[in-house]
């Protein structure tokens, strides 16, 4: 291990994270009183704790020339992400951000929320966004910046090294553009630069969009970060359900926009490429692409069919400011009764409700973005249980939706069906095949199951760590006998960095009342899943650390 | 596939369970009134049909001498087990059992309680044991030795086919006793014998040191087969918690006991028999072996001191009967002021309480035994998270528990470990060791992390199905938002043959109230729990019954 190699990238990061911390000054700049002072502190402060730290470990390992191994390579991006989400937190931190009324943030409150925004998991810890004497302005606009950063990382990591183990990769080797004669590295990078392009392409375009629909370029850039990075940091405490109440925004309007730009930020962004150069055929013949809108399609319809049986959409919850109560699933039993047409109860309304709301929140959740706009915690159970299984499902591979992606889950239902079959016929050895084509990679097989059995070891650890170790008391005021799902929901939306979960992680909650370990357990999470794992398991093994 | 060949072994089972039942006809004589006509009507049918149908088998694929491939041996296993379910439900439908008073059993149920009794899971449908009018003597006899006609079953199978692709067979083959000369096959017909014997021979020594200590012979029977089978069949509702209320024995000395013989009965039977030889040091060397008792050690000293911290066990709930109320859950939260010290409220009793109740239920559901002496489902969060992880743990491969099987984890664990080490060392692999050697069989890699994936997968899709289609009413009375945590454990309680799970399915509840629909799943369950999947699931697949 070449340590110094490592500490002079490192120094590099730090100085990129300085030049995006610039970006929310000038927010600052445009607020009045407290704000402001405590917006520029804390921006000013971490921007030049960030600049030293750079100088001082790029002058540490400077002159050293020396070829990226394996092991260096790993111990960049899983340091890195690590420097990043510490050096993320210090605006947080120095500006005094209260979590809660007079409570400012500590060390792990600030270190989940900026892992949060790094990893694009869009969890929060602040129970009121909307107050700048508790939150300044542009320590939001950071906030949402990490959202940005986090998802240009991915989109770099995913082309450079990570994938290891991973389908993606050797899926999208055999489609990388460019001419076949170009070194891999070459190669790598340019498609790298092409990836980058794109998402800030994109996000530049759904910025202009929710400016046009009538927000503000604060609100407009904030939730575009978020959408795009399958974030879901908002700048509301009714996250995109506030536009429904604010004159002169269509809150529907806002929704769709949302909407469609989720279903591409889970898309493989090499196939955007394609299909922003005019080229279509990649992406609608593409198997995990048509498997992805497939599973939205089929889960939004079964979702909103149950939700008509339980007539979940029937008492009006028009905006998610109302926190319904768990009431109408106390009622349910006796819903098989006539019962009294009330206005709106009729039809179309209703599947209007269902339809809007239910294909949101299945898109949000299935592309790890987390939006509420609705609070699904009050849905029937099996509408509970089927999103609390899509956060496993994800996006898919290359781009920065989080979970599993769904090219692993086909290639793991495939290979399953495989060991089954020659489990009686122990002679016959077939390949793994996708969309008619066999797949060479003779690993692939054993890294998918490896990958799903650490998903799920990582999974139950932390689960009945939480369930242990969190006192009761976070509970209070909610049914304690929800203590074991709402834990493994909070586990399953840190793990698989979609945002809220069921019960008191739910959609109008928040992580706040959770004890400084649990957080950081969190934050740990949420750095797992999103690095695929190895990069940051490996970093606690000592043979890692040793010179061979 | 040679059908003929599969049909005649068909009946030699069919014939082997009217012997069985035989066993039951005495108890119905000793009978009066309906139960008594029930009994033998129900009996007599039963055996009739098995008889008549094992003769018609074996006719039709008489005269067949052709050499047994694989297929056939997994369908032989697969039918088998699936006709005995069949057979074994008869006497449950032809006596006019009642679930409930006045509800006679319908397919479902009877398939349920066959199937449960065979898998040796336990959970039964059956609300009332101890009314004769309901439930016939002899036909919980009969229910019971199902229990036994499983364990001996598993005995056999572990054997002569199955584990293919289980850790259990690499691992037995090396200490297969008899001289290494033999041919493969004597070797496993005489190992099959030993195991038989070594199990027989248990189930008479629990037997008379039951009766022993005051239970009656027919007691003293149904609970030696319903602990060495790992099953948990009892014959009173409140299951071995009812010897606490009948004078002349000893409540406690039963519980231990039983501890006991739990224990063993999850051990691993080959080295059961070395021990029984006076060998015992194959027993304490194997690995496997020291982490089973050090799990169970260790799970109950940490549910002892969760429960002494939530006061669990301050509480007197001295008799299973008294159904205790979650109410100790409510008031979890101020019980760090202090309290008032009643008598029961004194150190010692409560570490008696706590010792006695910790130890019985974790050896109960770890060994997949389900014997019930204290309502788990009202302990703290940790202790009913952990008994949920604990019922995927299982016995030791050899034994007649259900569940993943000790050595699995174990294995599990070491590959997952080799490879993080390998995603930052490609080139160096290292040999997947057990207590110092290296295991040579290339495939356990690859069968052990496959297993759990297929696990995985059932268990999830089962989920996902029963949240789906099993109506909220079956919660009524109670809080539906338990409805995903309570499937949960219904699914891992079935799968891994242990009974009760938590809640609804809990230690004071059965599973009369659910749909037919779910009670058929369950029972798939149970049989791909058991028959370790393939087989079963082999049998669904077209492929499979192709000639080729």
């Amino acid at each position: 291990m070449n340590l110094r190699l490592v500490v002079r990238q490192l120094g590099t990061v730090s100085l990129l994270i300085a030049g995006a911390m610039l970006f929310s000054l000038p927010w600052a700049l445009g607020e009045t009183g407290a704000p402001r002072t405590n917006g520029l502190v804390g921006l000013g402060v971490s921007i030049a704790v960030c600049v030293a730290a750079g100088l001082a470990m790029r002058h540490w390992g400077r002159g050293i020339q020396v070829k990226l191994y394996r092991k260096e390579s790993m111990a960049i991006v899983g340091l890195s992400w690590i420097l990043a989400t510490i050096l993320g937190a210090l605006p947080f931190l120095f500006s005094g951000t209260e979590r809660e009324t007079g409570v400012p943030m500590n060390v792990a409150d600030a270190l989940f929320e900026s892992q949060s925004g790094f990893s694009t998991t869009g969890a929060t810890v602040l129970t009121n966004l909307e107050d700048p004497e508790m939150v300044p302005r542009s320590i939001l606009f950071w906030r949402s910046t990490t959202h940005f950063l986090g998802g240009l990382g991915i989109m770099v990591l995913f082309v450079a090294m990570l994938g290891q183990g991973s389908a993606g990769k050797a899926l999208m080797r055999a489609e990388m553009p460019g001419p076949s004669s170009d070194s891999p590295i070459t190669r790598m990078q340019h498609t790298a630069w092409l990836l980058c392009v794109v998402y800030v392409v994109l996000n530049m375009v759904l910025t202009a969009i929710l400016w046009l629909e009538g927000l503000s370029v604060f609100d407009a850039l904030c939730h575009a970060f978020g959408t795009m990075a399958t974030g879901g940091f908002s700048t509301y405490n009714a996250s995109l359900g506030h536009f429904e109440t604010v004159e002169g925004v269509s809150g529907v309007l806002v929704e769709m926009t949302v909407l469609v730009f989720m279903v591409l930020a889970g898309t493989n962004f090499m196939l955007l490429y394609f299909a922003l150069r005019g080229k279509f055929r990649p992406l609608l013949c593409d198997v995990e692409w048509r498997t992805y809108i497939g599973v939205i399609v089929l889960v939004t319809a079964a979702v909103i069919c149950f939700a008509f049986w339980h007539r979940d959409f029937h008492v009006v919850k028009s905006t998610f400011i109302d926190q319904p109560s768990a009431e109408n699933l106390d009622t349910e039993i006796v819903s098989a009764e006539p019962h009294e047409t009330l206005p709106e109860d009729e039809f179309f309304p209703v599947l209007g409700r269902a339809i809007r709301y239910g294909l949101f929140q299945v898109v949000s959740i299935m592309t790890t973005t987390g939006y509420g706009t609705h609070d699904f915690n009050a849905w029937n159970s099996f509408g509970r249980g089927v999103l609390f299984l899509l956060m496993f499902v994800g996006g898919c591979a290359g781009s920065t939706g989080g979970g599993l992606k769904v090219i692993r889950h086909i290639l793991f239902l495939k290979i399953l069906g495989l060991e089954v079959e020659q489990s009686f016929r122990p002679s016959i050895v077939r390949p793994l095949r996708l969309g008619g084509k066999a797949l060479e990679n003779q690993d692939l097989r054993r890294n998918v199951v490896v990958y799903f059995s650490l998903i799920l070891v990582i999974f139950v650890f932390s689960w009945i760590t939480i369930v242990t170790f969190e006192p009761d008391t976070t509970w209070q005021g909610r049914d304690i006998g929800d203590k074991l799902i709402d834990s493994a929901t909070g586990v399953a939306a840190t793990l698989n960095n979609i945002g809220p979960g069921l019960g008191t992680v739910g959609a109008t909650e928040n992580y706040a009342k959770f004890s400084s370990f649990t957080k950081l357990l969190f934050t740990l999470l949420m750095m797992l899943g999103r690095l695929e794992i190895f990069v940051i398991l490996v970093l606690f093994l000592p043979s890692f650390w040793r010179t061979q």
